[in-house]
């Protein structure tokens, strides 16, 4: 069985990297779908009419991904039309909907928003939480065509609520497991060399089988296994899922962070939860990216107390109490500095964990001693204050991303002793 | 004159984010060529004739980007040889050349590699400095088919120093000027329909061409127009692209807060770099995002003192002053704490500004009176403190997004003013 995307909008072409995509492959992955081919082109009626000829010539499901919204150059509605010949009918309820969604937000619905109400002959809607266009499944000549807005937190969430549990029903289900580990700071080449032999090894069996895979990015690496095999087979398929994933950390050890999708700040978080404790934070060259990435886990206010981005030296001296002779003699950019910030804002905040971050995110900034990428970093405990020194390299933005994401680690490392 | 890429590798299909063809058409868009449709098909040999056949169907060019590699899965030029009738020819240059790169890094070239040296017949070799995969260049029927390696590292320097060059001599050369209006807050509707008048008019004149679009992402929407003409009409495309900044600029006013890629804190910055004043925040339910945004920008340290993640009732009390009262009487998420939090910051920290978010992110915690969604704001200046209040809808991520990015343009405006 065939699959493909067929994703829509001239920004795709240009500005907008597409990530929909991958995302919705590795949903379909989920219940043993993969996808065949891709295309994207503009907002252009004839290309888009084409392009879906061609899918449909090819595949049984076609998903399309794009032009939804009110605006004049949103055609995938009118061309699914001309292409299957199924008219579009206008839905007083979907229209409602949409205004409601208007008038809960206290705006008045503007008057293009009305072209989102029109389903295609025979469609089932796809309700959107997220958003004021609705999503359509429509059967044609056996193949199933699936319309979803562009917008990633539209689509996807669409994908679990709707489409996944369709295609399911629709087609001859094989069974899927898939587990990745999640790695930080190490280069993928070493734990390429660790996995080796588990990699190796056959764990094919029957109709069952494994593929492999590793993926590098921002200093993380991913191990991923996706088993698969016939639906009457899945007690098999998660054996094989689970004992790989026991072979590989046996190799891999505390080096994985957490699994199938779990964050350095989400594992982090799970650990504090769980002691009933609390953690401060004092960023300087990061710039609060630290706490912004804590606070994105819902629940952190019961172990997130505060976070101060101290960048002046003012600030860290007044906020956390850094000796003014610790700055002239260190500089901020030191382990000296990272201590008292560390040790600084837990005292301050009363808190049982506090963890800073001073370092040259650059451009500029950098010297010979101290370049661009140089990271200090302090973690505070009853137990006293470690700190840390390491360089990144990369953009202001990676630097920083790598500077809060290994601070994160370097936490998490601590909470396991 | 269409142009089509076409990414090949079954990693794109899954773990790989495609971002080379996005850097390809922003290359091309140079040479005044956009491209019409990218697909993206796995290492399957009929999938790969199959895509390229389709392409050479609708397009003048055809870029291949991916599968030169060395082994049995790189399949770009048997299939490009099946679909031209080009047999493929050893270069022995090519392999000396190849064999040369190994032994610089002192490896011995592996025997899989020798296939890297095959053109096809009539091909001109486009040299790889980063990669050992060479390019090549081949007319057939009026089309011209470009092979690329997949590495963005090798790729895009060939599309500067031959692909480019290339194209610009074998077709007419064009020039195109393109501008992009940012807009914060404004529903895309509402833009598209102020616009309207502006994209409706006729534009073009003679062999300039006008291109308008229109993206919305997250509370953004992006106006843009692309124009492009032969070379020789130069002046007459920036004219026509100026006239229309001015026509979208008179209908859209200060909704606009930057253009080109500009961000509401790169806006809010510059403005509080020219009038040498700082800023000082104070974030409750961001989180720290806004710090992370304004600190994203390179000398950000010349105007931004501090932020603070106030997470706690605690914090907010001992760190801004906000008066236990204040939180019993009216909440954290209130106008009267916001207005608090932002003239605290602003008043401790001895900034010019003080800026405070504080409302509830989800997905508990929200309330009849107060619902997930509900941000109150507060700007701090000489001249008083302005308190603001807010719903958003969305994810936690999403509303800590919309918060922050608002408390921006809240900013943006008063220093407007």
């Amino acid at each position: 069985m065939r699959v493909e995307i067929l994703c829509l909008g001239t920004e795709l072409l240009l500005d907008k990297v597409n990530t929909n995509s991958n995302a919705i492959a590795e949903k379909l992955l989920k219940i043993g779908l993969s996808v065949s081919q891709v295309s994207t082109v503009g907002d252009d009626a004839r290309d888009i009419q084409t392009a879906l000829r061609g899918a449909l010539g090819r595949s049984e499901v076609v998903i399309l991904c794009g032009g939804l919204g009110p605006t004049f150059d949103d055609l995938t509605r009118e061309c699914v039309s001309k292409v299957t010949g199924f008219p579009l009918r206008f839905s007083e309820a979907i229209r409602r909907k949409i205004q409601k969604r208007f008038e809960s937000v206290r705006l008045a619905m503007p008057k293009e928003n009305a072209s989102q109400a029109y389903l295609l002959k025979g469609a089932r809607e796809i309700n959107n939480a997220f958003g004021t266009a609705p999503g359509q499944i429509v059967e044609w000549k056996k193949r199933a065509i699936i319309l979803l807005p562009g917008p990633s937190k539209e689509c996807l969430p669409m994908m679990d609520s709707a489409v996944l549990p369709y295609l399911k029903r629709k087609f001859p289900a094989r069974f899927a497991e898939r587990r990745i580990l999640h790695i930080f700071g190490y280069p993928e080449s070493q734990i390429d060399e660790l996995i080796e032999p588990v990699v190796r090894r056959n764990w094919d069996s029957g109709a069952v089988q494994t593929v492999f895979g590793i993926l590098a990015h921002r200093m993380m690496v991913d191990v991923k296994a996706t088993v698969t095999g016939p639906t009457k087979d899945r007690p098999k398929v998660q054996k094989i899922s689970k004992e790989i994933e026991k072979a590989l950390r046996d190799v891999l050890g505390d080096r994985i962070f957490g699994m199938n999708g779990e964050t350095l700040e989400g594992a982090a978080g799970k650990m504090l939860k769980k002691r009933k404790q609390t953690l401060a934070l004092a960023e300087s060259c990061t710039g609060g990216r630290t706490a912004n990435k804590i606070t994105d886990i819902a629940g952190s206010s019961a172990y997130f107390s505060e976070g101060l981005v101290t960048y002046s030296n003012e600030s860290k001296m007044r906020l956390l109490g850094v000796k003014k002779q610790t700055l002239q003699e260190f500089g901020a950019v030191s382990e000296e500095c990272a201590k008292e910030m560390a040790a600084g804002v837990r005292k301050r905040a009363g808190a049982d964990w506090g963890v800073s971050i001073t370092g040259i995110a650059g451009p500029d900034g950098g010297s010979a001693a101290k370049p661009v990428g140089t990271v200090c970093f302090g973690v505070s405990s009853k137990l006293g204050t470690l700190t840390f020194r390491k360089s990144f390299f990369g953009s202001r933005t990676d630097i920083k991303e790598k500077s809060a994401l290994c601070a994160l680690d370097l936490l998490r490392r601590e909470l396991l002793k």
